[in-house]
């Protein structure tokens, strides 16, 4: 069981700098969240320990960062522009919209009664705007809906600039647009949010076993960063459920409403890894086509490259299957956040502490001087901080503006490992406190020996 | 000098896998660019580079990451509503558009003679959408024009999750959008572009001396990570050349276009470190007003929030001064790109090398079989790679796709510092042949002995 719900983990979040409502200022935008102090921290580890494992630790991946403004050709021929659409019904009474699926028809309408809806039409979720000096229909661009489509459209530039062979993959993390109609649960529906995706290539045959070994790659990615595997599901699509272009998909799921009575309820996707076979590579291409539900065609006239790839063992031209596993990061840093949430009582008191794996965890390292007017205690507290940090890279901040209990509680609440506190002791036998977030025992340590001694805990993180 | 025009750098961008054009696949769209592997990886090192030692390493420094959408009276009462413009003329003959201050009155129109122009109206630069289901005026958002604004906007939020008392500062890279009239200059001038920002607040008074300690901070960011002093111009603005709202601002330029005869127009903006007085935190408060140039004034009539600092040293409020370094992301990528660029004879043939700053570089450690079918060469190579990586944390790639020397020539172009090369003496005494990219030396090192060796050379980057 996640150990929280949706409530608390906004309350902490807003009171420990992790997250604030997008220009809250001015009553907000919609679906819009700004990471605060900590958030901002949080999001980027998560970030890097996908690129991480995903790009450094194999030797089968390339990256790309492509621009989130996109010709409309490009989503033309991806079959956004066609199908990339909620279904969105009227109140003739009260002229509100909702979105069909979502929405009771026995919800009662502030005008009196229950709503009275027109017949559900297709309301296209992705963000136009206009570039360049005339604002006409010529010059309309989209905000990308997902960072996929660049990495369709550069696959020959990546095979050009690199010795790729199949198989290999194409990682990318950015943020990403969609116009939901009714954005909620806090930075699990959003308008602006990021992705984490990879197209990963190989040879048609391949695919199914490739689409296996991805789906345990990504589950085991989320353990090993400290998902309680309780917490996570598999979920393969039905063949019914699956978009039509699909082969196979898995979702990875994330208890993220733990509150809600019917267990299969409490989860929700954090992540989808889909085996697209060669769909996208033959909507972008030249002379290729695109092929929409229902099956009508919409022959490729604008593309300028074959997207194919020469096989120097069968000696001819193949159009590469892609499996995709494609995660959220505002979804991700959420199941972190929740799975590392833990309330205890400490004597009198409500500990308020994330369990955050410490790759992941905002700051390594709390450097406290017990007491903030003491000259001696300060300066040896800040030299601390300043060696863990440059030397040994581990992000780490000098505090003195609380008591050391107020300090060691507002550390845990943001999931720092390890706190130091400086004290009169340290004047004498240069060792220092270090206490454990976990645990909460205390050690005694020579500041000489602190690199090695943190090094064993933490790693290169 | 640098050494190299834009011309050398575009292709080589493209050649390695630095930079492609934005949508290329259907003709590109203006003023947007694609980074590749290796370009993604050098614009994640100035990044990193950048919020580790502005950030990280200074004890007065908090982060943000906030939405690109905000809510439209964010940019009206910045100011960007009513003044972000360009001027911007018609040809009455041709019909395009141009910018007013860009074009030659006697530039050929190509229905003959000179264009003819319209007198210059302002553009607006924000790029505009609707957010929700419903289409009009009410609902209009702006994608960011800089990171700045939500830093101010967060002024309040920031302080209440911390405890930070001035001066400090706020640090944010994310991206923003310019409809740039005419893009142009490569990742020079361009409509999607990324930013790093600080907007750093003290008490009125102590404001000019945290300008000049910021420009001499930011400069010397530059040269420590390898950029030549000869290369980087400071220009303080005149006063008839200042923002309305500004005190003071000096810029920091970049040697760009090393082949225009005029030297001072070689050089051009890669960053901008601005006093800004209190005009933000003014003009974003609840009951302050926004000053436009001329001397009208908007009052806020929507912000929640006053944006401003209990002084508990005077004990009053106060509205905090602010100095802006703001660079460009991209600039910033360009100058590290330019200023490392070198070609050199060796023997017969041209070496293209790229002397990037270890930190910058997009590749630290390259491991390369000498013969790519020996199983013992291969899996020892292998071997090396994934210890490099893991656990010391450098960015390492294992390569056979090519001969020796050709595999070395293309972690030259790449900047990569150490290429490693395991061959038939290694399978007897266990050293490998390490080649420094600079000097292009070669040392006999025991694979065991590569951790110490490198460590010396790379520090923790």
């Amino acid at each position: 069981m996640a150990n929280v719900d949706l409530d608390k983990i906004i309350s902490l979040c807003k009171r420990r700098g992790f997250l604030f409502q997008g220009s809250e200022q001015y009553g907000g935008l919609q679906g819009t969240w700004d990471y605060g102090p900590m958030g901002v921290e949080l999001k980027n580890n998560v970030k890097r320990a996908w690129w991480r494992r995903m790009v450094y630790e194999r030797d089968d991946m390339e990256g790309l960062d492509c621009a989130i403004m996109m010709n409309r050709l490009v989503l033309k021929y991806s079959g956004h522009e066609d199908t990339f659409s909620d279904p969105l019904v009227d109140c003739r009474k009260c002229k509100k919209r909702f979105r069909a699926d979502h929405v009771d028809p026995n919800e009662k309408c502030q005008e009196g009664g229950v709503h009275d809806f027109t017949e559900p039409r297709p309301f296209n979720l992705m963000f136009k705007t206009t570039v360049g000096p005339i604002a006409d229909d010529n010059n309309i661009a989209y905000l990308r809906p997902e960072t996929a489509q660049g990495i369709f459209i550069n696959f020959k530039n990546v095979l050009d600039s690199t010795n790729r062979k199949l198989p290999f993959g194409i990682a990318q993390i950015g943020k990403a647009y969609r116009n939901e109609i009714t954005p909620k649960n806090f930075i699990f529906r959003v308008r602006e949010f990021e992705q984490m995706e990879i197209e990963y290539f190989v040879k048609p045959g391949a695919d199914d076993q490739a689409h296996e070994k991805w789906v345990s790659d990504r589950f085991n990615w989320y353990t090993s960063l400290g998902i309680k595997p309780a917490n996570l599901k598999l979920y393969p699509q039905k063949k019914e459920e699956l978009a039509h272009y699909a082969k196979a998909t898995t979702d990875i799921l994330y208890r993220f409403f733990p509150d809600r009575e019917d267990e299969t309820r409490q989860f929700d996707e954090v992540e989808g890894v889909a085996n697209r076979t060669d769909f996208d590579l033959t909507c972008h291409s030249k002379g290729g086509k695109l092929v929409l539900k229902g099956g009508v065609e919409i022959p490729n006239e604008h593309a300028i490259n074959k997207l194919n790839y020469f096989d120097h063992i069968d000696n001819k031209h193949i159009v590469p299957y892609v499996i995709e596993p494609s995660a959220g990061v505002d979804r991700t840093t959420l199941a972190f956040l929740m799975d590392s949430y833990f309330e205890e009582q400490v004597k009198d008191e409500t500990r308020v502490v994330l369990r955050l794996h410490p790759e992941l965890s905002p700051i390594k390292v709390a450097v406290l001087p017990l007491k903030k007017n003491h000259d001696g205690i300060v300066n040896i507290a800040k030299e601390i901080k300043g060696t863990l940090q440059k030397s040994c890279g581990w992000r780490s901040v000098y505090d003195d503006t609380a008591g050391i209990g107020k300090l060691y509680r507002r550390q845990d609440e943001i999931g720092t490992p390890f706190c130091i506190t400086v004290d009169f002791t340290t004047l004498e036998d240069k060792t220092v406190t270090v206490r454990d977030r976990d645990t909460m025992t205390q050690e005694r340590v020579a500041i000489a020996d602190l690199p090695t001694y943190l090094s064993k805990r933490l790693g290169n993180c």
